[in-house]
């Protein structure tokens, strides 16, 4: 008996306001179909159905639809359904709002712009004039220039492959024993990557810093150390989960769920750099070095490491310090026998992108004590000088990310930033990026929400309401009350509940905790802190004295704060153009000491004290004025 | 206008007595013919229509044809013809006489059949057995692996690429962290290749001898040194020229040449592995590394690697010590991943079956002072002991090897392989190979001749005929006077005329030349030397009195005279399996101090004093008997 098949069926998805049109197998949800347009839609609990934020609105079609959790009454009758939940049964048109997107304006590209000095990049060409052999001196070729390059270098490891060994005598006669040489170091090793004859070709090493949301890329100039290029995207893999553990889920519980995810995050990179080759007429196989600086997870699904154990007690990455790959063999599209490497971490929870922030702080070689910060989906935190250094990492981001806050989003569009309270709660004002009707609160509004409730007494110390029935602004909604800052689209009035305040209150809490545990293993207290450096986009809107309020970061002078910009990205390119700065991350991330804040009793006692506003020990707050 | 093609023209060509009919393309000869049915045929000059050697009987069929170098007046009026130089008109039947051929039984697999004894060979599979991490010890899985095999191995540099890397989290958990690790060494550097549950998995290595003419493999299983199976075979590169002289001159004048000679290699090499395999049940997968020894020109070919500057003055190759490649990038079919290593040389011509041998004899770590003599295509001796070394090469072998001796032939069936000669030259016996009539004469059979003549008064002391109109055997050849050995096939006389007994005896000036220069180099006279030792396969059947009665060898007593076997083989098995070898190896390639013969006056003056029977100094051969 035969069974006859005809081609499985597909349902096409028009997408607005793009208009792009996909094709879908019968049986894949909308999600996908986002995913397979490469439309940067949100995703933040990677397609369980729960969170809410992959809604769209179904303009024509019908679906079969699952889970709708995070959706309103409101939302489910205007026709929002949630895409990671829904399989077309024929063809549909589908509507994704500004709100389910990620911004790309929230890829921070650096913060100051200036070119890093070129001493020594992993990549360089050099230019060597070799004694042509005689009957008296009739060494091999290979055997020639690796003497002549050992005492150009001092130094004895130096590597060729067959490949050079190949063109080698080729080379050498026709270019009259005077020869450009690249050399590449690569773990501690130096390769002759290429012998060609002298010429002016200028050559590029790639530095990205891999964000979990963003990614931000560089084109150097190999020989100048200008940075030719500097571009940024959403990462594609937002659309699997929007932070790292969801993604780790996604990767272990999907069949060639890894491969996705690394497909993902190569194709974002990918696309910015051809964007960047297309724009300065280079050619991909000009690129012969890429540095990439990520946290752990980020790495891992770059290099398609399984980061299953990353997330599971005791919290085990598979490398913290992963050996460098040729470009052709994880799948970056530059010269495929690029060195590609990875700035080593800490731990799970500290990553190349932190040690790379640390080493553009310079505090590892200070003899001033300082703290790095960096909140973004995770808070991970480093503290010390050139003597020692001691990092954790809590989970506090999430919140100020908007994540478990039902109107949170991205600084984008329509994000309320900032928000101003007076008159103990009775008058609100809201200002939106870029002035648009607001449609969400972002990081920083939320900072100001925390603070202005708690000095207009909205809120007592932990977090709670002070109900005031002639404020219309308090109301009972469908998870406990809420308090609504501003009237939003779709007649969807922005609310903050007060489950989300204590929420924000737990991430704010968990920041300072881990401070202040690091500050306790070293004996030392808050004032010994001589400089804060903040980084990474969270950073970058952050309103400090509203938050030192709110009891999230240190009660210490604003000059003493400092913003980086993406000090991951600045870390990346340093490492790729000099040697020093290899020489001093290798030191750095030798050094650092990891709190594991799950491991002691510390960071919970401390946590438990910072769930007040701004604290229970308000000697911490000596300036904050509480009215 | 368009132009119709039809299928083009091919020519069927059947060879006898193997009863292959191969399908050539209009235009190519004879010896492309048979180098596609694989059979070993003997084309010296490397189809330059020079040497004769490629002669086939054309039995149907018509060829167009060019040059006919070497054949006679009778050869041609029976139909023989040069395959290198026919091209067939149509189809064709040809037949190849057993002279052509190359044979098998030169192939020397081993000398003693010792096996080597196990102690640190090049890949390695041990046990590791690692501390499950916990809060407080939460390494990354591959610190984890690099400490405890920092700790095992007290070495510092160890390698783990992203492919280990990647199976690594998983392969650890699964086998409750107890793992087989398979190690390899490679440029100095310990690579971990595999991790994997722990199993009674066999490994293999390879080791090969690259000859000339002959190629020989062996397996051994890495963990006992048992060599589990050893073959041989004639390298199919035979058709490309009989020398390296011959085939560096194909692989630069021939487009894609150095890929045909490089895909010969490795045919031959691939076709005695897969054998191997097949017999022993064993997957290529399991063959981790390969070990292979060579002349500086095989080696080359092998890898690659351009070969032209080895023939050309100052006679410097691409690289000496080439480095190890993975053996799916050369070609070799065992493991694609498996470091393929190749024994260094020390020149042009002095290449790594030498070192092989020199290790083998152990002469760089004895007091006594040795002689190693590896007379094959070329003459190459290395003089020393553990103080020093000193090493030439002369292009002495060919005349032996049958080059430039028209009835010169390797030691196969009928190859006059002992001359007895009597009565002042009126009685002349041969012995030949298998009894059969003879068809030619070996390197063993011309050193008994030139013996045999000047103590009979057949030539004089200059290698001149001495006439005795009495003796018939005396006769005027093509090519000036020449002497009746013994009658042959097809009413064939074989015969060794004057000019061919001058190229014998600047064959053996330059051996015995060579190494006078080494002794004066060094100071010391013949009698210094306290062991000889003979390799390859013309050591194998010389008969030493005669040889040092030619003045060849120097006259020293005969228990002093060694023969090695196949010693390249044996070095190189000894380098795949023990650590000390390689050290040993890397010890004395360093050490040994290459000769060049061309660059001074001392060789040349050795030459021309070599250059009487025995020698223009009767008192360097106080043994030989002179009547």
């Amino acid at each position: 008996m035969t069974c006859e098949l005809g081609d499985p069926p597909v349902r096409n998805v028009k997408i607005i306001p793009w208009g792009k049109t996909v094709a879908i197998p019968d049986g894949e949800n909308l999600l996908q179909a986002i995913a397979e347009a490469e439309i940067p839609l949100r995703a933040a609990c990677g397609g369980e159905g729960a969170c809410g934020r992959c809604r769209v609105l179904l303009k024509e079609g019908r679906v079969r639809q699952g889970l709708s959790g995070g959706l309103t009454g409101e939302e489910l009758a205007a026709g929002f359904i949630l895409a990671c939940q829904s399989v077309p049964v024929e063809d549909v048109v589908i509507e994704i709002p500004e709100s389910s997107l990620v911004d790309l304006r929230r890829v921070v590209l650096s913060g100051s712009g200036r070119d890093i000095s070129l001493s020594g990049p992993l990549y360089r060409k050099i230019k060597v004039e070799l004694r042509p052999p005689s009957l008296d001196d009739p060494k091999d070729d290979l055997g020639r220039l690796l003497d002549e390059l050992r005492f150009q270098l001092g130094d004895g490891r130096i590597n060729a492959g067959l490949g050079v060994v190949r063109t080698l005598p080729g080379i050498l006669r026709e270019s009259g024993w005077v020869v450009n040489v690249s050399l590449a170091e690569a773990g501690g090793e130096i390769y002759i990557e290429q012998v060609e004859q002298v010429s002016e070709s200028k050559y590029y090493g790639l530095a990205v810093d891999i964000g979990t949301t963003t990614i931000a890329a560089c084109l150097a100039d190999l020989e100048s150390g200008r940075q030719a290029a500097v571009r940024g995207a959403y990462n594609k893999q937002s659309v699997y989960g929007e932070d790292v553990i969801s993604r780790i889920i996604y990767a272990g519980e999907h069949k060639d769920g890894l491969e996705e995810l690394q497909g993902a995050v190569l194709g974002t990179i990918n696309g910015l750099v051809s964007g960047m080759l297309d724009d300065l007429h280079i050619s991909s196989g000009d690129v012969k070095v890429a540095v990439c600086a990520g946290n752990t997870t980020m790495t891992h699904l770059f290099l398609g490491l399984d980061p299953a154990y990353i997330r599971l007690e005791p919290y085990v990455p598979a490398a913290n310090n992963p050996p460098p790959g040729r470009a052709g063999e994880i799948g970056l599209k530059i010269n495929p026998g690029a060195w590609t490497h990875c700035l080593p971490g800490i731990s799970s929870y500290i990553g190349g992108d932190i040690t790379a922030g640390v080493l553009v702080t310079g505090m590892a070689e200070a003899e001033e004590i300082a703290l790095f910060i960096d909140v973004g989906t995770n808070g991970e935190m480093v503290l010390g000088n050139r003597e020692w250094l001691v990092a954790c990492s809590c989970s506090a981001g999430p919140a100020f990310e908007g994540n478990g806050i039902r109107y949170g989003m991205p600084a984008a569009e329509g994000a309320i930033e900032r928000v101003f309270i007076s008159e103990k709660g009775f008058r609100v004002e809201c200002r939106t990026v870029g002035n648009a009707p607001p449609s969400g609160i972002c990081g920083s509004g939320l900072i100001d929400c925390l603070a202005c409730f708690y000095r207009e007494g909205v809120i007592d110390r932990a977090g709670k309401f002070i109900f005031k029935p002639e404020n219309r602004r308090f109301r009972e909604g469908d998870e406990g009350p809420e308090f609504i800052l501003a009237g939003g689209l779709n007649n969807r009035e922005i609310t903050i509940s007060e489950t989300e305040i204590k929420n924000l209150i737990r991430s704010k809490a968990a920041v300072f905790a881990g401070i202040r545990s690091m500050l306790k293993t070293v004996g030392l207290p808050v004032e010994a802190i001589e400089r804060i450096y903040l980084a990474g986009g969270f950073g970058r809107f952050l309103n400090i004295r509203q938050a030192v309020a709110t009891g999230m970061l240190p009660d210490l002078p604003e000059d003493r704060y400092a913003y980086l910009g993406n000090s991951s990205l600045k870390g990346a390119v340093q490492v790729l153009l000099s040697k020093s700065a290899r020489r001093k991350l290798e030191e750095l991330s030798g050094k650092v000491t990891y709190l594991e804040l799950a491991a002691g009793k510390t960071f919970y006692d401390e946590f438990i004290s910072a769930l007040f506003l701004p604290h229970t020990d308000l000697n911490l707050f000596p300036s904050v004025n509480f009215k």
